[in-house]
């Protein structure tokens, strides 16, 4: 179901390559435009037949439908003043950062008031990055959450923006902004900080070689060197956009392990297992949403026989 | 090829009914004794067919070549002074606790000099729990690491002990005693404790609900839910019998989360990048090891197309 004649993807990442790929399996527009800061990943798309590879973001924007802005966050308020006098009136701008707020308000002050800005989320990813790590599946059973500005909601702009997503496969929410920023702190961004975290002790201890570390990561390691792999560029951005939540999540992560730290030095068993005890249902409930399959062996094989 | 001619498990949960379905599947040896401290999860065993379920520790282990406590590491020091007047001389006695040096002083304290101890720790897991979650390729390729005392190193028993854990399809690591509970910390009992702790931290947010934590998982979060989905008793004795270790590796881990929270709060963009750029060598080290795949999507799904 053909949802836009023409859509451009500004930034040919992961994201961006993956939407590429599911636009064109899935026909949900007629065109595909992309362009990158980087010569070198518009030549490397250009040979993976992503679509029609331009060379400047005025190029790419001038006649779209749908204009994606797939960059890292903190590019996008200089990309939004870059292609704000190529729009033509009554396109469709969004996003796919993993921050909203900061985004919005910078962005948001660029854009001519003839486009809809209707921000926008996939929850979906891998530790991978660049034009080659894409994949047209990425997206199927996924949520993706839009925040429409007031103005917006209930309106054509955001039905068709919906249309897309639901085209690529993914299940789409609709949020406020800062409800999505919270929500996003306590499921992606302190995770991916804890993650790069514990990978950053481990490197540093002298005691234990990393030969060690990464032979017997099976034990639970291996689990948060895959969410640390991320790209450092979108991550940095991340935090440094999405900071007052962060830091509010980080405060409360810190006064529960503190708290757990106590327990094992004065040896409180029952305290210890109680808050183990606790933490399994929530794991129940997203088997149950079907947000994970229940046959790992901590993410990789599984029960066999 | 058999390796005993009769082994004891002792604990009939994940690890003890995995290592009866492999040892039966591979033919490591003529015949496996279970018993369980439940006699409901010995009821469970005899119905998978998982050996001769006995009811008593005494007629379990007195005429066994292995003895294998699979039981959690906090009631093994009582385990150890109920079956020793019943181990016959030469009895090969081992374990699977993922702690070792607290658990060896009290279980050697309690054992006769005519049995051969020699601690063990397969790395291999699942976040589920009892006889029905066992699976018999559990330990494929897999580390185990023994720990013999100095009077063991070299001798038959251990090579033994080594035959039948390579039979069931596990690489052996050879290790002391101190050094597989610091490298445990930081590999596995670190990454646990986080995960136990993010998990408990987002059930607690009034301001974010438990359905958006659930439907928002794939962003990061999921990856601890089935971590932390492991089994509380286990994991308890585990904190409790590895205290100093995990205590050392948490105060660094401290350390390097409150300089990683400054960098955020005061905005130090190339602090930041420069961190997470670090840790994906680790990542690709575990990759290139073989103790991960490189296809997943989070844990889920991945590349197709």
């Amino acid at each position: 179901m053909t949802v836009f004649n023409q859509i451009a993807i500004i930034g040919i990442g992961l994201i961006g390559s993956s939407i590429a790929r599911a636009a064109k399996e899935t026909g949900v527009c007629e065109r595909i435009l992309l362009t990158d800061a980087s010569a070198e990943v518009c030549q490397r798309a250009g040979s993976l037949g992503l679509g029609d590879v331009v060379e400047s973001v005025k190029d790419c924007v001038e006649t779209a439908d749908l204009v994606l802005m797939c960059t890292p966050v903190g590019v996008m308020s200089d990309l939004a003043r870059d292609m704000a006098p190529h729009l033509k009136p009554g396109t469709i701008v969004s996003d796919v950062g993993s921050v909203k707020s900061a985004v919005y308000d910078t962005v948001h002050a660029y854009l001519p008031e003839t486009v809809h800005f209707i921000p926008g989320h996939p929850i979906a990813g891998t530790e991978k990055s660049g034009p080659e790590a894409g994949f047209s599946s990425l997206f199927q059973d996924r949520w993706c959450i839009l925040t429409p500005p007031e103005a917006e909601e209930g309106g054509d702009a955001l039905a068709q923006l919906t249309a897309f997503w639901e085209g690529l496969g993914s299940k789409v929410e609709i949020m406020p902004i800062d409800r999505h920023d919270r929500v996003l702190a306590i499921t992606s961004h302190l995770p991916h900080l804890i993650a790069f975290n514990i990978v950053g002790t481990a490197h540093d201890l002298e005691s234990v070689t990393e030969g060690e570390v990464v032979k017997f990561s099976a034990g639970g390691f291996r689990d948060f060197t895959r969410i640390a792999a991320s790209d450092p560029i979108m991550w940095r951005d991340v935090f440094l956009n999405n900071k007052e939540a962060v830091l509010e999540m980080l405060g409360r992560f810190n006064e529960d392990l503190t708290a757990l730290q106590r327990a094992i030095r004065w040896g409180e068993g029952e305290q210890l297992r109680a808050f183990f005890e606790r933490t399994r249902g929530i794991r129940k409930s997203i088997v149950d949403a079907g947000q994970d399959t229940d046959a790992d062996d901590f993410g990789r094989g599984g029960p066999k026989d």
